[in-house]
C-alpha cells in the first residue's frame, strides 16, 4: 500500500537518491499567506520565487511542494529554508514511520495519509512530510493531484473556525487531524465489509470469502503500521517543549490524540473480529465437510450391504437352492428391507439423519 | 453496538455535525436540586429556563439534557455554562472512548453505558457525557427514554445513602458506578449462555453453536472496548488534582475502580473461555468426522471385497469350473464369511470398532 | 467455582444486599487470644460478647466470624470495631478480586481460598476477608464448616513456630500463606491429571479426552484469576508503609510472595501444556482420520476397478466373444490380478501401505 | 523434570519437611580452601568438622554439602553458619524459582542446574542452593554424584584463569556461569533435533513426529521456566548493593547476564520454531488427506458410473433390445470409454490429476 | 543462519576457544588512516606492524582484522590495544546478540550483519565486532572475503559525504547503518516472495507452498532475533555518556535508530502476514477437501442406489415377475431416472452442485 524507497545500503546519509529519473511528477508549488484578516494565494514557478525565510510580519505561510520528480528543486528548497539534510532524505525515501523530529529551530513531521483513490476506489497511502518553522509550514507530498487537505484549504480561504486566528502550529495540527480523521470513514467501510462477509460465511463459506478476509487482514496490518506511530507522533507534539507549538494548539492536539486512539481502537477491534471470522469460516467449512461425509456414509452404509445381497443372488452357481424357491425373490427383497431399516435405525440413533 | 458518529475529515474542530436533520429525539430537560434537607425537581422547557451558572448556595444541581435532536439547544447549553467546544463536539460524535478530560474549571467525562433494551432484550450501548462543575453536574444522553440511572434518581429523591450528604462529585461517581456495575448482570448472563453452549457442543456440535459463539465473542470484543478505558477513566478521576473531586468521594471512586477491574477480569476470563470453547467445538467436529469416516470405512471395507467376489461368480463365462461344483455356492459363501471375519479382526485390532 | 454476588446496579454503595434470606449459614463466632505464654479460646454467642475493641494488653486476638447468614450481626460487628462500610460490602459481595486496602488505621484484606471439598472431591473457592487492626485480626468466611486454617489454629494452640512470638500481622501472614500454599497440592494434582491425559491421547484420542482437557483449561483460567492478584496483594502488604505490618513479618511475607510467584509459574506452565496438549489431540485426530481415509482409499482403489471388470463380464449381451473362449475366465482373473498388483504398487509408491 | 517438594499448606514457615525418611542420599561434605598461592581440599565427616565461620585469613572457602538425606545435618549446618531458616526451607523444598535473596550479611542464591544425565541421556534438573558469606561459599545440592561443576573444581585446583585471584563472589559467579552456559549444548541438541524433525515431517508426517514435537515443546516450557528467572537472578546480583559482590566480579556477572539472555533468546526462537513446525505438520497432514481423498474420488468417480452401466446390462429382463444387437457389447464398451474419458477430462480440468 | 560458537560450560571466562584448528581463515589485516585531507591505506602482514595505540594526531584509523583462523594473532591484537579479554571471548564465540558494552575507555560493539551470499544467493549472517577507541576503530569479522562495507570504504577513499569530516565514532555509525540498511533489500525480497506465495496459494495450494512459507517464517524468526537487539544497541549508543561518541554523530545515530525501527516494523508486519498466509493456506486446503468430498458424495449418492436397482434385477431367482413384463426393462430405466433426478434435486437444494 505504501511505496517504500530506500537508499542502497552503505550510501552516505542524507543522499537524495531512490527516485528513478522520470519517475516522480514535477513539483507544483503553492503558497498560501494569511493572517486574521488577509488571505493570499500564490502559485510560484520555482523555488526561487518562494517567500524569503524568516519573515516576521505576523502572517502564517503555508508552502506546498507537491511532486518528487525534481530532486534539485527539493535540494534548493532545503537550502533556502535551512532544512536538515537527514530530513530531506526522509522525504525522498518514502514509506517512513510517522514521526516528529526536532532539529534546532524546526520541527520535522512525517505522516502517512491514507485515502480512497477517487479513480479506482482502492486504498492509497501517501507520505506527507512537514517542516514547522516559526510562522511557516512547508509540506511535501509525492502525488501533486490527490490529498485529503481540500477542506482545510477551504477553511483557510473562507476563514472558518480557528484557522486564521492561530499560527502555523494550528495549521500543522489541522493537517494531521485531517489525516487521522480519514481513518474513520475507511474503517467504517471495512466494518461494513466485515459484516457482509460474516453473513456470507454463515450462509455459504466459499473460497472468495477467505480471499476477501485475507485482504481485510492485510489492509488492517498496513493501517495498524501507519496509525500506531501516528498516535505517538501526536503525543510527542503534545509534549514538545520548544516554542514552536503554542498552548492553544496543544488543546486541539489532545483532541487529535484522542481521535488517533479511537482509530487504533477500531483497528484492533476489527483485527479481533477478523480472527473470529476466520475461525467462523474454518468451523463452517469443517461443519459442511462433516455434513457431506454424513450423507455419503448414510447412503453408502445403506446401499452397500443391499448391493452385496443382490450380488450374491446374481451369481451363476448351478446349485443355489434359494433361487428355485418360488418366494425366494420376495423373501430376498424382505431381507433387504429389514437390513435397510436396521441401518436407518442405527444412523438415527447416531444422530446422523 | 455503539453508534459511531464522526465529522467529515478536515472539518474544523468543534463543529457540531454528524446528526442528520430529524434523526435525534428533541432534548428533554430535567433539573434536580438538592441539599442535605431539600429536594426539588423541575422540567424546564428550554435551555434559557435552566438555573443560572455559578450559583453558590450549597445546593447540588443535576441538569439532564437527554436527546441530541436539537443541535442549537446544545450549543446554547454550552454557551450558558461555558462548556468547551471540543467537549461539545465529543458529545455529538458519539462512540467516544470513555475518558475524563480537564478543561480549566470543569471536568468533562464520557462513559459508555451498556444495558439490555427492555423492548427487544438486545444489548444496547449509549454514550453518556457529563460536565462536572462546582456544585453542578450536567449529563447529556442521546436516548431520552432509557438509561440505567433510575435507582440513583430514587436515592436522591428519598435521600437514601450518602447522595444528599455529599456534593456533585459524588453524584458523578454514583452515575459512573451504576454504569460500571451494569456490567455484572450482563456478564452473568453471558456466563450462563456460555455454559449452556458448552453442554450443547459436547452433546451435538451444530452450526448454530458456532454462530452463537461468534456472537458472544463479538459482544465481548465490544464490551472490552467499552470497559477497559472506563477503568482508566475512574483511575484518572482518582488521581485528579483539581478541587472538583473531594476526598470523601475518592474513597468511593476507589471502590468503583475495583468494580471496573472485576468486570474487566470477568470479560477476560470469558474471552479465554470462548477461545477454549471454540477449540472444543473444532475438536468435537473433527472427532465426529473421524467417527463418520470410521463407520464408512468399516462398512465399505467389509462389503467391497465381498461384492467383488459375488461379481466374479456373476460373470457369464461359459467355462467357469467352480460354477458347476454342487457345493460351489456354499464354498463361496464360506469364503465370503472368512473374508468378512478377517476384515472384522483387522478393524478390531485397529480399534475402529 | 467462585460464588459471585453483586448489588443491583445503582444501589447505594455500602449496601449489604445480595444474600437471599435463609441463604447463608448463621455466623459462628470464635475468639482466640494468645500471647507468648498464654492461650485462650472462646466461643461467644453474639457480637456483643466479643472482646472490646482497642484493648492494648500485649495479647493478639483472632476473631473468626464464619457464616454470612445474618447481615445484622455483620453490621453490628462493623460498628463495634469501626470497620469501613465499603469493606463490609465487599465481604457480602463475594467473588472479589484478592486485594489489600488501607482504611485509616485498619487494613482490609480479601483473599480467595481454594481447596478440595472433602465431601465430593471438587475444587471449591471461598472468599476470606480479613481486617487487620493493632493487636487484632478479624476474619470473615462464608462457609462455617470448611477452611484451610486448621494447621494454623493448631500451631497457635501448641505454640509451635513463630506464631505466638509475633503479632496479629504474623497471624494474617500465616493465613495468607496457608491459602497460597494450598495451590501446590491442587496444581500437583492437575499436573498428574495432564500427564495421564497425554498418555491417553497418544494411545487413543477420544471425545472424553477433549472434555477433560477443556475442564482443566477452565479450572486453570479460574485459578489464574484467583492467584494473579494474590501475588499483588502480598506485594502490597510487603510495601505497606503503615505500622500495622512489622519488619519481622515482612521477611515472611517475602517468602509468601515467592510462593505465590511459584504457584503462578506452575499455572502458566500448565496453561502452556494444555495448549500443547490440545494441539497434540487435534494432530492425533487428524492423523487418525488420515489413516482411516488411507485404508478406505486403498480398499476402494483396489476393488472398484476389479468389480467393474466383473460387472462387464456379467453383462448379458448375446454377442460377447470373450465369454465363449474356454480360457476366458482364467484370462479375466489374470487381468484382475495384474490390475490389483498395479494398484498395490501404486499405493506402495505413494507410501500409503 | 524438576522435583518439586513443598510443605503441607499451613505448616509453620521454616519447617524442614518434605523429604521422606530414607529418600535422599546422606550428605557428602567437601571443603576447598584456596588463596592466590595455596590450595587445599578436605573431606570432613560431619558438619562439626567444617571450618569455623567468620575466619578472616584471606582464604576463600567453598563448602559443598551434597545430599539432602539428613535433615539434622542440614539444620546443624544452618546453625553453625547462621543461615536463615527460611532459606534452609527453600533448600529442602526443591523446585524453587531461581532467585537471589539478601539476608543481613549473607546472600542466598537458588539456581536450577540442567544437565544431560550421563547414564540414560535424559535431561535432568537439579536445584543448587548457595550461601555467599564473606570469604565463604556454601553450596547445597541434592544429588551427591552428578553436577556441572567439575571444570570449576579443576580450575581452582590448577589455578587457571581468575578463580584463585578473586574472592568467594567470583566463585559463586563461576558456578552460576557454568549452570547458565550448560544451556548452550542442550539447546544446540534441541535445535538439531528440530531440524531432523522438520525433514521428517516434510518427507512423511507420522504420529511419532507429533509426539516428539510435543516432547520438545514440553522441554522448552520447562527450560523457559528455569532460565527466565536465572536472568533476573544474575541481574539482581549485578545491582546488589551489599559489599559481598566486588566490582571486578560484576564485570564477569555482566558477561553471565549476557549469556543468560542469549540462552533465553534461543529458547524463545525454538518455541517459535516449534509453533511453526506444528503448523507445518498440520498442513502436511491435511494436504495428505486431501491427496488421498482426491485419489479416492477420481477412482470412484470414474468406475462408479461404468459399474452402473455394466449393472444395467447385467439385468435379466426378458425384453432388453440392446442385448440382442450383435454390436451391442462393443457399443456398450464404447459408451463406457466415452464416459471414462469425459470424467478424466472433468478431473483434469479441476486439477485433481 | 548464524554460526553459534560457545565455550564448554565451566571453561574460565575470557578463554579463546571454540574454533577448531584449521577452521577459520587466516586473518587479513587492513588499515585505513584518514583525516579531512589525507587518506592512506595499508595492508600490514602482522599485528606487530599495526599502528601504535594511542596516537593523537587528529587522524582517524580503521583497523580491519578479518578472519578468525589465528587465535594468537587475535590475542596479540587484544594486548596491543588493551582490549578487554571478555570482549575478545565474545568475538570468538560468534552468534552473540548485538550489543554495546562500555569497558573503561573503549566501547565494544557487536552486530550481526546479514547479506545475500553472492555465490549461492542464500542469506548469510556474520558477526561483526568493533572496538571504538579515541581516534581508532577496530573491526573484526570472521569471513575475510565478504561484507557489506565496500560502499563505506569507497566513501572514505573518495571523501564523499561526512565521513572524512567526522571522527571514528562516525565511522562506527556508518558501518552500523550499512548493516541495518541491508535489512531493507532483504525484506523487500521477502515481501515479494510472500506476494507470489499468496497468488500461488489462492490458485493451487500445494505442498511446496507450505514448505516455502515455513522457510520464510524461520528466516523472519532469525531476522527478528538479529534486528531487535540492534535497535537497542543503537539506542544505547545514542544515550552513551562517554566522550567516545560526539554530538554530531548522535544526530546520525538517531537516523540509524529510525531505520532500525522501520526494519523491525517490516519484520513484524511480515510475521503477521505469514500467519495470515498460513491460515489462508489451511482454509484453501480444507475448502478443496470439502469440494472433493462433495463431488465424491454427489457421484456416489446418485449411482449407488441405481447400481443397487440394477443389481436387484440382475439376480437369478427363477420367479421374478417383473423380468417377464415386456415393458419391465423400460419401466426399470424410468424408475432409475426418477431416482437420479430426485437425488439431483436433493443435492441441488443442499447447494452441493
Amino acid at each position: 500500500m505504501f511505496k517504500t524507497r530506500y537508499a542502497l545500503p552503505g550510501t552516505a546519509p542524507a543522499t537524495l537518491t531512490g527516485i528513478e529519473p522520470g519517475e516522480g511528477a514535477p513539483p507544483q508549488l503553492r503558497v498560501v499567506e494569511y493572517s486574521r484578516d488577509t488571505y493570499e494565494e500564490l502559485k510560484p514557478k520555482s523555488v526561487a520565487e518562494l517567500p524569503a525565510p524568516g519573515l516576521d510580519d505576523g502572517k502564517v505561510r503555508w508552502i506546498e511542494f507537491n511532486g518528487l520528480g525534481d530532486i534539485d528543486a527539493l535540494r534548493e528548497l532545503g537550502e533556502k529554508y535551512g532544512l536538515h539534510p537527514l530530513a530531506l532524505e526522509d522525504i525522498v525515501h518514502t514509506g517512513q514511520r510517522p514521526k516528529a523530529e526536532a532539529y534546532d529551530d524546526q520541527l520535522f513531521i512525517v505522516a502517512q495519509m491514507i485515502y480512497r483513490d477517487p479513480v479506482d476506489d482502492r486504498l492509497v497511502g501517501e507520505q506527507v512530510s512537514m517542516f514547522l518553522l516559526p510562522g511557516l509550514l512547508i509540506t511535501i507530498q509525492e502525488d501533486p493531484d490527490c490529498d485529503v487537505f481540500d477542506p482545510i484549504r477551504e477553511r483557510a480561504r473562507v476563514g472558518r473556525g480557528y484557522i486564521r486566528k492561530l499560527g502555523a502550529d494550528y495549521l500543522a495540527y489541522a493537517l494531521l487531524d485531517a489525516i487521522i480523521d480519514h481513518g474513520f470513514p475507511i474503517l467504517e467501510c471495512i466494518g461494513e465489509g466485515l459484516e457482509d462477509l460474516e453473513d456470507e460465511m454463515l450462509a455459504k463459506p466459499t473460497k472468495t470469502c477467505i480471499a476477501k478476509l485475507h485482504d481485510y487482514r492485510r489492509t488492517l496490518v498496513h493501517l495498524r503500521r501507519a496509525i500506531w506511530p501516528e498516535r505517538d507522533l501526536v503525543n510527542n507534539l503534545l509534549h514538545d517543549e520548544s516554542t514552536l507549538i503554542g498552548k492553544e494548539t496543544k488543546i486541539f492536539l489532545r483532541d487529535a490524540y484522542d481521535h488517533a486512539v479511537r482509530v487504533m481502537d477500531l483497528v484492533e477491534s476489527y483485527r479481533d473480529l477478523t480472527a473470529s471470522l476466520l475461525e467462523l469460516y474454518l468451523s463452517a467449512v469443517s461443519q459442511r465437510t462433516n455434513e457431506i461425509m454424513r450423507v455419503l456414509t448414510v447412503m453408502s452404509g445403506i446401499f452397500i450391504p443391499l448391493t452385496f445381497v443382490a450380488g450374491v443372488y446374481g451369481m451363476n452357481f448351478e446349485n443355489m437352492p434359494e433361487l428355485k424357491q418360488p418366494a425366494g425373490y420376495f423373501a430376498c427383497l424382505g431381507v433387504m428391507l429389514i437390513i435397510a431399516l436396521g441401518e436407518l435405525w442405527f444412523f438415527k440413533r447416531k444422530g446422523w439423519l
